[in-house]
């Protein structure tokens, strides 16, 4: 039976989560974790005693015992620690968002490829219930064509020096968006606002445009009163609200449509609506991150693709940087790579 | 004592309701209601049989013995009615939005003030007392200095036939917006998508940029399965959450604020959260359409400037073309006139 | 075709309601209102100038014109004007709660029956869609055999100065668990508090037990800071939550339950739980009293009962008597007649 | 500097919990947990290494390196347990509720009294924020007297073998009803259904009588579809809504409150009503467990009263006998002793 011996590098505020849940999984051993800080190493050790504590990423990297990389560092260090896992034969897992530019995630997935390495992206909201349940109702076609997309994720929040509101918090619904909505988005226009005045905006938002006349938008904030994690998704036959602080309710289908028809003489829209009834499905509620645990874990072991793969990564950097450079040109539409 | 004899022309969604409180104001008298189609006017009179029905705006405008004229019609019809009525010396109410664009609203703005008539538009929300409490709580300096306003109102709305989403539902917010920031508008941006393909967008956002780090952002749908209509407005001191749909909880202070700190040595920026209690100021929950009809017969009396003056209305539709120029120009940034 | 003149006695709170219903109901004509209040009848006829008004319900109920007669004042004139009004010969739809005796009710349904004139409760609750729709729920044995039904009805209300808060607000309540419900119930305990120190209970708890296990408990309030409108009805198949203060999604369908065994052997009970999607019905939203007029004129013309009978009506002022002999015996429990 | 050593006795559904607590808490260690299921125990040593697991509540009882214990078994075992705990000269903390009868409850008392040992029930709800807020707004009488105490505390829950849904559920909030009101209570009247018709109610209700003109009233369910954890508190000044299911808003203060006169010659009650403002005091988030723990430790050390004492825990009993004892007479006001 097969056993992929793990590192962990990084044990910030997400690090004792990935450490729980790969610990919990089967298949797996988790060997040591790296952080700098001797302070996290010791509250590691004190719940993970068998596990061994490191003071650097390399003693992982370097460590012949270990099979894959769990990348959960700061963004900016993705990059170079994956890459050089990646050359050591490992096979990666990377903290979402998977890299700082699209060019960075290209060169990994070209270096994972060569070597037949497994690479994927912490995306965990792939592996919740109600993610899993809205993509069962779009490709049943039970809301539709979809029309829209529109989300919220706003609260009080820790601003982070080194990215943006955007780069932090809307990762988790760009993911969403790219794993429920197949077609290829064309291009980008984000506005945004710092007001720590050193260009990381804490709040923004951000449009995304396809070639059909499906949209998306996104309204991301550090600095709100409350707390909000809403998204819509409309098709042409039903639509969905995604309210992921709901504890279980977390999904409302709404039996709600309009149709338009053009009325030629009069040159004018007519439009239908109809309302109907509500359905709130149950749904899994398991732990998200145990997912991604098992999902990476046996992706290595029986060599298939991840549902968050690391294209799917790749595509929510892309959109990333483009509303970087949208914002920087004052919200002029930039086209996705 | 005075006695102000008003015309309403146009019966369609709005007019009763205009008509209802012109005709309970102090200081008034409803004539004449005009409206092209006899069934409308057949209903009015069923309600109010004193008030004379005719078929066009003409006739009351043309009607000497009436002192002001209200216009209730659709937005592409304001400019020339307004312009007419004011020619004739008669003062001015206008629906909101009060023109199609900034050059009609500047003509009948001069018109007015040469004749020295009243020019008002009816942006009702400024008669709300939960509007009124936010200018309150920001005039006394309570949230401190505003750094965004954030608005939503969506739904699944009646499709307009000449107008996009933003002229039909976000004069309410832009109107509330121009009352409550003092600040000048610099530029616009904005976004959205037209299902029904003949340009009219049914879904767009819209950003407005200012000199200082004031934002903000309006996002405005008529094919939402759900009715949100809800406003954030933060200041360094304190932050506001002004939900309408509330039935009398519609204003929410929340003592919570952030500070930020540039650490020289390190280049790094600290940021510092409070929270705190929760206040729910009560409201006046009197019918706001009722305070449009007033402050119009009383400023007209006392050759006041109403609240919901020409220049806010004006200021609206600077910003409403402006966003209309940027949706066109796929984003971009559109200086404000 | 069929015209029932129609005379209105009492034109308070409600008798508004009651009138414009009326009025706009088919195959009826209402005629006159009595109120003793001159400004009260100044106010009706400002807005029904047809309408005939007059001091007494005696001038309604000897007027040789009219056919059938609402009675809409206080509970303790009920029982004299309609016995008065049935003698008379007229048709009668009285307010609830109908009368304040059970020995009252009697007689006047007896005296109906004995001249064959329609005799009806204004029970308007019944003629709700989210009621219809639970009546629907349950006959079509959607959520099992019910189980219970707790009720809650509180908020800041007008003291009643006659009747306690089950007697004011209770009979709402009362009556859908009568036409929901159709197992008879046993007996009644009840408790509550007068804070007015004059016997007459602001707040009150009443339990309706029965011969089966099946349980209805009530829980009503003048003095409540929020408004609370909610009923729980749990079937061994699923349960029902009713929020009469949702404006659309009043009925929400629980597909939940749970099962038990009694395990012999061990002498223990073994409770199954089932938890599952939620279904929120759209429901028919149009005025109830319009319901309530329609039923009660069709009823006329066609000699048949209606939803809201005389029945009906006495069934839920034999558990309120219950309850006040209850409440006079510190809860002990007190049979129904 | 003091030490206490703890034994805990149970380790099923809450015994992780205080286990985890304890293990924190300063000034103690926990030594040993006893079980009689080798799962919990292998669960137990799983998390705690340190912690010695033993098969029988009299291994802990016996060890005389233990200073305290904490009773975390069925009810119908707390005393035994406790008994041979004080005899053994050792402090105790009893899950709630304390007992199963007033009797035994009594003799525990004496028994700590008369050895000088600390005696202890853990209402762990006494030392969340909510209800401590709630303590300090009736203190310095920021709601002035209270009027009512109205509480629901309903879902789909585990149904007990041996206690019905009232010992279940109310001592909870029968504990937070006498920690708030300082008033002794004089009678209960309770009512309740056994769906599985074996003595155990399942759905209950219970009302709390005073010598003043002040009542409570309990709803409690194991079958409710939804969660409801609310309480109503009423003062004559403002007014309470505590509802433990918001994440951080728990408690809601209403500016709201009623007044009466009696009005003589007409021999009726005027009531004026008033409405304000709403305020969410801020209030501390902290484990509650953990203050228990801290707490009994402490008053162990200092010889002083925890704020949970037995005779607290005596007076939750007393009400919960005295509901029995009227749900089996039929709903009839009990005395409490």
């Amino acid at each position: 039976m097969a056993n992929i011996n793990i590192g962990v590098i990084g044990y910030g505020y997400w690090g004792p989560n990935i450490v729980r849940n790969f610990f919990s999984a089967a298949d797996c051993t988790v060997k040591a974790v790296a952080d700098g800080r001797p302070e996290r190493l010791a509250a590691m050790n004190k719940i993970f005693p068998s596990i061994k504590g490191v003071k650097t990423g390399d003693e992982i990297i370097n460590d012949t015992e270990i099979d894959a990389v769990v990348v959960a560092t700061p963004v900016f260090t993705h990059f170079a620690l994956a890459k050089k896992a990646l050359e050591n034969g490992k096979h990666v897992l990377i903290e979402k968002p998977m890299t700082s530019t699209v060019a960075e995630a290209e060169e990994l997935i070209e270096l994972a490829t060569k070597k037949g390495l497994t690479l994927m992206a912490d995306h965990t909201f792939l592996y919740t219930g109600a993610v899993r349940k809205m993509k069962e109702l779009i490709d049943t076609d039970i809301i539709g064509t979809p029309r829209y997309f529109d989300s919220a994720r706003i609260n009080l929040g820790l601003f982070q020096p080194d990215i943006n509101v955007l780069w932090d918090l809307a990762p988790h619904d760009i993911s969403i968006l790219t794993y429920l909505i197949t077609e290829t988005p064309l291009s980008i226009n984000a506005t945004g606002i710092s007001h720590t005045h050193n260009n990381i905006e804490n709040i923004a938002y951000m449009t995304v445009n396809y070639n059909s006349d499906f949209i998306a938008h996104f309204n991301c904030s550090w600095t709100s009163p409350v707390k909000v994690r809403q998204t819509l998704i409309g098709g042409d036959k039903k639509m969905i609200v995604y309210n992921d602080l709901e504890p279980s309710e977390k999904i409302r289908v709404y039996d709600t449509s309009y149709n338009h028809t053009t009325v030629l003489d009069r040159n004018t829209i007519m439009v239908d609506y109809r309302t109907g009834d509500v359905y709130i499905p149950k749904i899994q509620l398991s732990e998200a991150l145990s997912g991604v645990a098992n999902d990476f874990i046996q992706s290595i072991i029986n060599k298939t693709k991840p549902l968050a793969c690391a294209e799917l990564g790749m595509q929510v950097v892309k959109i990333l940087e483009a509303s970087q450079e949208s914002i920087k040109n004052k919200g002029k539409e930039v086209k996705i790579k």
